[in-house]
């Protein structure tokens, strides 16, 4: 029996969703922790990177994961937000490397694909797929949490060989 | 006399310009060191941000500036550029933050307007002004070095008051 646990992260610099799951040989997959690192808008750029930095270190202090997944960009149409997500995107990781974490990437699409077979999945269906996969009564809040723990999955599904007998 | 060094910074993931500008009252502005950052294509991103993380740390343990000066993205046509900058940015203005070191940004606009008076102007003219401006025989090559010589300069005009009598 192995056990391996999994830090997904949905970037952001204004909120940054991360959650871990566990996945174990012969067993259901468990989520460790899931939630969100927010900062104060307003507040000058550099303050919250540093925030992500340091937050992100803790939540790997506390949980141990073992890998790391990460949603890639994709070019929505309000492209300001996409520079300041591909700026928290560097920090968390820089973070994982300094932490010798393997880190892969996924996109939007692979992720929606992964969890619900359909690749314009909206929020709702996405938290609901994460509640299901994880056997949770309540569906993961807020959407960047849940959005980060199915980065996660998707990252174990896609590598399953290594999870699953 | 006061003397303030400042580093500037063009941010970018394959290479990233840095360069110390040292202001000193009365005094020629001169140059303390300028190059460039460069990290292999074809390897990891997280390497690549973890080598720019490095390097830009080992610049200031040698330079010791005061503060820094770091060109803003615009978004040119090739946003998929645009987000690997942003990566490599949200990196230095972390490290920036890491070291206590004031941050300061600056649009390719606002340099270009403060070195040559010409919102457009062409990479020559901006190596020419570099030059010009602290007094150098030769221009500084590439011109992502004199770049970020120029986002340092442009810095310390647009604070004079600091820097000047």
């Amino acid at each position: 029996m192995s056990t391996k646990k999994v830090l997904g992260i949905d970037p952001g610099t204004g909120i940054c969703g991360f959650g871990v799951v566990s996945f174990t040989t012969h067993k259901q997959p468990h989520m460790v922790t899931a939630g969100v690192i927010t900062t104060p808008a307003h507040t000058p750029l550099a303050d919250r990177l540093f925030d992500i930095y340091e937050s992100l270190n803790q939540i790997i202090d506390e949980t141990h994961p073992d890998e790391v997944a990460i949603e890639k960009l994709f070019f929505n149409q309000n492209i300001t937000t996409g520079i300041t997500v591909a700026e928290a995107r560097g920090v968390c990781i820089l973070v994982a490397r300094q932490r010798d974490l393997p880190i892969y990437e996924y996109t939007p699409l692979q992720i929606k694909m992964t969890m619900t077979g359909y690749g314009r999945a909206k929020k709702k269906d996405m938290q609901e797929a994460v509640r299901v996969y994880l056997n949770m009564k309540e569906v993961v809040k807020p959407d960047d949490a849940a959005d980060a723990l199915a980065a996660a999955i998707t990252h174990a599904l896609s590598t399953r060989i290594q999870y699953r007998d």
